[in-house]
């Protein structure tokens, strides 16, 4: 049986795209009904005929869904919650794919009716690119997605939650909110903060041009662009909520690269041979787990 | 005509390994004699086949040779250069792959004769992997290779580098050694020093675990971890040798970043906006340039 038979989506942009391709898919017969606040996606949505409905509005979208995501940027969540509050049938399951979930928990549990059931869910997956077209059905397959449920959480609805995003391909994880955004902050908004970072700094030098960073970029600055390609807006409001957590592990960030700029300064080639030892084996691990491919530059072909 | 006939490579690893497949494949008639100090590795390129004579010593690799490739770590290139000395052949051209071009001329030059020419070179190309099973012969198709002769560097010897270069697929590019110290710092050891500082920092923590680390990679961790696994001894070379042009561009990656520090700090969503707005345009530049895939994810598929 169906974890849900009517499910609604709400943005659709890569990820909620994706959701919904893999819906189509994978429960074919599940009613979707989905929105957008930009009219141009909601055309483009129709045109890719994404979904059995596309309604001008959020509220109009979860009337009657038994299973509602949020699918919008962050700094979005409160105002979404508000516009589909009274339209919420008994029992929904009101959940998202937010990066960090302390803030939906804060954001939604003040505006949701006490009759839906909200269950935050952070599917760890997606691409640099964004909007309806950029979405694709197997987006979550063998990826991680964490629920964060709270400790008086349905139980029955947390498991139909689990069991729609396992039908989806993922792995499922149960964590703490705050502890889910602890992890993230490590294994992806660190890393992203990092790379927008550098990839300014690069563009903004005196005696680089930028044309000799585009040239020679494939010494390792290349891949620092990829990410650094990614939603500006979904980033800003991962930053804006998630502020504690990116600026307690970037503290650890910097302590760790000024001891490494502290070897270079006095020549330690011992200490330098020591650190940079140490990351195959996490990179082996990764590929072992399935989470990235185990061929060299990640496979690339870029002479195409 | 061929611009050099007798080839001799020092080192075996990568780079090295892979110029002699690329120079087997599109130039058979050249005679190709490698060696590398590592008798497992001089055993395995013998079984591979990839020269026609593999010599324990240096100095016996490059007797009678016209171009000679120094494709080892930059900490080795005095020694070897003072081991080749005596037995280079008048008017050979010396060069190399090192990624640091003024310590090339500091550690060879005192060491040479008078009778060959230094053209020091470096190809921007490269993958996570080393030893001799890892290259292949078309790693420099595409790719930049730059050139640093003096100026008063023999015309002809240049010219018959670049066409060396041009054959193996490169395009080529003349530069002062300081100069590209100066842009490889920018496009190569900062990203390589980042991502092994944020590897080693993130299987460092006490309230993330590695576990965490390695199932929530996809989130954009994993990106950092293939740089990360590059070979540490090279690594540790190029930061001891290019430690003025790192610290500097250093200087200005951490100014960069601890003013997005700021800007996280005190809730400053539009100056950040406003920074991961700017990185998209070089992305599609590189993808442009021939320099990196366009497809999205780096066209990896990380289920298999």
């Amino acid at each position: 049986m169906l974890p849900f038979s009517r499910v609604a989506i709400i943005g659709m942009g890569l990820i909620g795209s994706s959701i919904a391709r893999a819906v189509r898919q994978k429960m074919p017969t599940v009613a979707l009904t989905v929105t957008d606040a930009d009219a141009a996606v909601r055309e483009r949505v129709r045109e890719l005929d994404l979904a059995d409905q596309v309604t001008d509005h959020a509220g109009a979208a979860v009337v009657d869904a038994d299973l509602v995501i949020l699918a919008v940027p962050l700094g979005a969540f409160a105002e979404v919650g508000a516009e589909i509050a009274p339209e919420l049938a008994a029992n929904a399951v009101v959940s998202d794919v937010g990066s960090s979930k302390q803030h939906v928990v804060d954001a939604l549990e003040p505006v949701l009716p006490s009759h839906v059931h909200l269950i935050p869910a952070h599917p760890v997956a997606g691409t640099e690119r964004s909007g309806p077209d950029a979405g694709f059905a197997d987006l979550f397959e063998g990826r991680w997605c964490i629920v964060t449920p709270a400790a008086n959480s349905d139980a029955s609805a947390v498991a139909r939650l689990t069991e729609f995003w396992t039908r989806l391909g993922a792995q499922v994880e149960t964590m703490d909110p705050r502890h889910h955004d602890r992890v993230l902050a490590v294994t992806s908004h660190i890393p992203h903060l990092i790379a927008y970072s550098i990839v300014g700094t690069a563009s903004d030098l005196e005696e680089v041009t930028r044309s000799e960073v585009i040239k020679y970029s494939a010494g390792g600055f290349r891949d620092f662009t990829r990410i650094a390609a990614s939603d500006p807006t979904m980033w800003r409001d991962v930053f804006m909520v998630n502020r504690e957590a990116v600026l307690e592990v970037l503290g650890r960030v910097t302590e760790d690269l000024t001891a490494l700029q502290r070897a270079i300064r006095w020549g330690d080639a011992d200490t330098l041979f020591q650190r940079f030892s140490q990351s195959r084996d996490i990179r082996r691990a990764i590929i072992e787990a399935g989470q990235d491919t185990g061929e060299p530059d990640f496979g690339r072909h870029s002479e195409s």
